[in-house]
């Protein structure tokens, strides 16, 4: 393969965001990213209306396939002009996506929204991830689950997501019986970008394991189970669905001659399974082995761990087999709120008066809060907060907790309760790492990537003295992209100039910054102790003590 | 008396607050304030330097009394002038002070602060109410009463603050024994002010009851409790206080000749014993029998409730006989913060965006809030809080509590959180008036003054709604100087054209305003729910079952 040749071979990754989807154009010998290239999406993310005006019912986000593809079409070659290379130098090809993002094809995989009969109803287009108007599916769902004992439950944390693939299938029936009639099959977005690319349906283990309730040995639940949902969903997965699903680091097939064309690729180009954005970072922050946790972290955080046993682990988002690298179990978790906690308290909590110091310092009002709250001692606040503002994910998997604060007294500082805040997630990361070990499934390193890592340095000094592990970041700030490229890479094999595995491609194509993370003794001695102030509040309010969260959630659904 | 003679007799009250005096003239048939002045204190609040420069240890807080005098000097005269009345037709004078503030005289009733040789000595000076550097020797105070299971300590909620007349003392004794030992008596500010304006020392029953733990009944504390102090206090009483203590509604005596000349007034004048600000307000807001509680509110809440009989009530400031009207036993509560509270968060957690859409609006940015949480039901936010950002004085007398904000979510807005901080204050106000029912004193009115009812009406129906009382306000905006006025007219006697007693003074010269705030039903239900929730917290962190508040604090205290 590549690092001895004198022609350096290359691999792309498009990486399918919310909003735009993203190509990173990688050399395959170095993993140096040599080209970039973005598309918006013309429809966005659709929560009020269809392209032709139809207006959504609430709690709706839809998006129009054609967008994934016109990514394809614009960034691909865009990235191939910028960096002059010569497009037979492309070996690979990877994408990854949000998930669960699903749409109703037909028998061809045409996406119903194209068909002119059907394109004025909303659920004949793709359900984006956050599209939460299944809820009522989901209660359903979820406590017939529990009240059948359902094992697949305890892969999930004891909980399914209005988010998932079965809800939001579930709520078409519901509400469009003839668009499910219509559908041939319901796909992962992912998996069908795949099917557009290689003209294979190949679907990915990552979104049917932890979206769609798969399972590599047990496989879908039971024809009981859905006809216990609805009749009609008796035969689900045979009528609606696809079974054929292959491992994370497999091949799906090479780019059909028309889409070569379309991207100016060679119809060689190896084409990877798709992937899930959190989950494909793992070997793109060099991750390949059991007991280093990557933490993705953004507007909120998500954390995956591979592991060579399958554990029953408190609150976890699901573990699936093959579900991160073939050959291991993978754990997701989750904070449902991180980055977007820090952001409610700044953009509306903070004065004139600091806005004005901020401009004056040249400085973002964020970064003058970090500035502010570095200056400070841990435990010198006197403040703690639950990190609830969206609810617990794991380990608790409790939607209807909130947000608290304590402490307070009348000389409290603005940067005072944004570090509190800042420290309420790292308690609430250690919770996470604390559940795996004391399931027995080990977190020995710790790594990060995504938005925060890049922006706050107090932040992850913070999360390091708390959790008393060093933490190694991500070289790439497109790590997701970079990811995708690599199993490109893969799928083109090691003949081609590729790699045999991910494991040989994360060595040569993934690197970690420079500069970690390291916890300060008596740093961790401080936070320790407040920890265990953390965890006394979380178990109170969280595990059924003090309900009054979810008191005051009821009292105000029924005065509103 | 007054009302069907053609001459209007007049009373003059004065209120010494921390940094102005202020004198009103009253019509004593009427009621009506004919005039008003104020003087802004020369050194204020002196909390950094003395007025030769000398610098101030921390928490010190003191005052020249040169400006008490400089304050009659020119606000009497002036309120005089500005009516255009005859003088001799001010038949009475009442003052009302902030407390405990106290000084060091000798023997002819000479500040010690006024000898040259002692003016760059800090403890030759005013201790402020809030001097708060005697917190070591209130410790040892209330350890040792502890020990000693000194039954005082029940009429202060089992603990002696700080800010009262012992700690105060000691200080001086451990700090300045010269200044102690050259000390011929400790005094009141108020009755030293009393005592240059008659030239008799006749000291009041609320600030010996309340801040010198004296009792009608039982005196002072035993010789060998002061000696368990320190040896040196063991006639602390006989040696530097003077135990000539009146009624409230008592006559002081009448005004010297000199200080007649000087204030333009008749010698004849009848001056009444001095008051404190909070306990002077009661009559003058109308209440003269048992049952009917008056909150003064402001930065902080004092809570005065007349009773017929002396009960052991949870957590309350004091309770003494004639403390506040002759012949009851007058009970002092008290919330440490409730404008202060939001105060803070007003002026450090509001964004500009509310600030710029304030200014458009032609409204403050407190207005704002209360316009927009005004649009709120009760229960809507979903948040609760523990006012306790300054500690909690009743019912729990803990000044290491701190403040509590629950319920947050990605959506709460800043004008949620501004409600939920007012409807916390409210719960606390529900706990004082629960912990009076009780013990046996019964709450059958709820009266307010003070500056939060001038200015938040959605403040007091929030108020209202969380105790299920209608609330009557005082109709006057200088209650506390309205209050020593009266009393001024009841030591003129009703012979002079005054009163016979406080009780005849209240009938005619207090009123309310007309608009009262009555309880909603709908909203007693669900502040009932809330309150329930407010209560579990409350005893749960605040009665030692979890005391993460404390321990937060010590943690602090290290690390700092």
């Amino acid at each position: 393969m590549g690092a001895g040749t004198v022609v350096s071979k290359y691999s792309i990754g498009v990486d399918f965001g919310t909003l735009s989807g993203r190509a990173v154009l990688v050399n395959v010998s170095s993993g140096a990213e040599v080209a970039e290239s973005v598309y918006e999406y013309s429809h966005g993310s659709m929560d009020e209306t269809l392209p032709d005006g139809t207006k959504l019912p609430p709690d709706f986000a839809l998006q129009d396939p054609a967008d994934y593809i016109r990514t394809l079409e614009k960034t691909v070659p865009e990235v191939i002009a910028s960096a002059g290379i010569d497009p037979n130098d492309v070996i690979g090809l990877g994408i990854d996506f949000t998930a669960c993002t699903i749409l109703p094809v037909d028998e061809s995989g045409l996406p119903l929204c194209y068909r002119s009969d059907l394109a004025s109803n909303p659920h004949a287009w793709v359900k984006l991830w956050k599209h939460h108007a299944a809820q009522d599916e989901a209660n359903q769902l979820n406590a017939i689950a529990e009240s059948r004992g359902e094992q697949f439950l305890s892969r999930y944390g004891g909980k399914i997501s209005s988010e998932w693939f079965f809800p939001k299938v579930w709520q078409v029936l519901d509400e469009a019986p003839d668009v499910y009639e219509q559908t041939d099959r319901f796909v992962e977005a992912a998996d069908w970008v795949i099917m557009q690319l290689t003209g294979q349906e190949r679907r990915n283990s990552c979104t049917a394991g932890y979206k769609a309730m798969w399972s590599k040995q047990e496989g879908y639940p039971s024809k009981e189970f859905f006809r216990a949902l609805d009749p009609r969903l008796e035969n689900v997965v045979e009528e609606k669905m696809s079974t054929d699903i292959y491992p994370q680091g497999a091949k799906a097939g090479t780019l059909t001659e028309a889409m070569a064309k379309k991207l100016g690729l060679s119809p060689m180009v190896a084409v990877a399974v798709a992937n899930v954005d959190a989950h494909v970072s793992v070997p793109a922050a060099t991750i390949t082995e059991p007991g280093k946790i990557l933490a993705i972290m953004g507007t909120s955080t998500c954390h995956c761990l591979i592991s060579d046993q399958q554990m029953k682990v408190e609150g976890m988002c699901g573990v699936v087999e093959d579900g991160i690298l073939p050959g291991y179990y993978g754990y997701e978790a989750g904070q449902a709120a991180v980055g977007d906690i820090f952001a409610w308290f700044v953009d509306s909590y903070v004065s004139p008066h600091y806005h004005d110091e901020a401009k004056k310092r040249g400085l973002s009002i964020h970064q003058l809060l970090e500035k502010k709250a570095s200056a400070l001692r841990p435990g010198e606040s006197g403040l703690l907060a639950l990190d609830w503002w969206n609810g617990n994910r794991s380990t608790l998997v409790d939607a209807d907790l909130s947000g608290l604060l304590l402490g307070m007294n009348l000389t409290t500082k603005p940067e005072e309760i944004y570090r509190a805040l800042i420290e309420a997630t790292a308690f609430g990361t250690r919770t996470i790492i604390e559940a795996f070990r004391d399931s027995g499934v080990p977190v020995n390193e710790f790594y990060a990537c995504g938005g925060l890592p890049e922006k706050n340095a107090l932040l992850m000094q913070i999360y390091a003295d708390v959790i008393d592990m060093e933490i190694k970041v991500s070289y790439s700030s497109q790590t997701p992209a970079l990811g995708a490229a690599m199993f490109g890479a893969v799928a083109a094999g090691e003949e081609a100039g590729g790699y045999s595995s991910i494991t040989e491609a994360a060595k040569r194509m993934a690197r970690l910054k420079d500069t970690t993370f390291k916890p300060v003794p008596e740093n961790v001695l401080v936070y320790d102790r407040i920890y265990a102030e953390y965890k006394k509040l979380y178990d109170y309010f969280g595990r059924g003590e003090n309900n009054v969260m979810k008191r005051l959630r009821e009292i105000r659904s029924q005065v509103r």
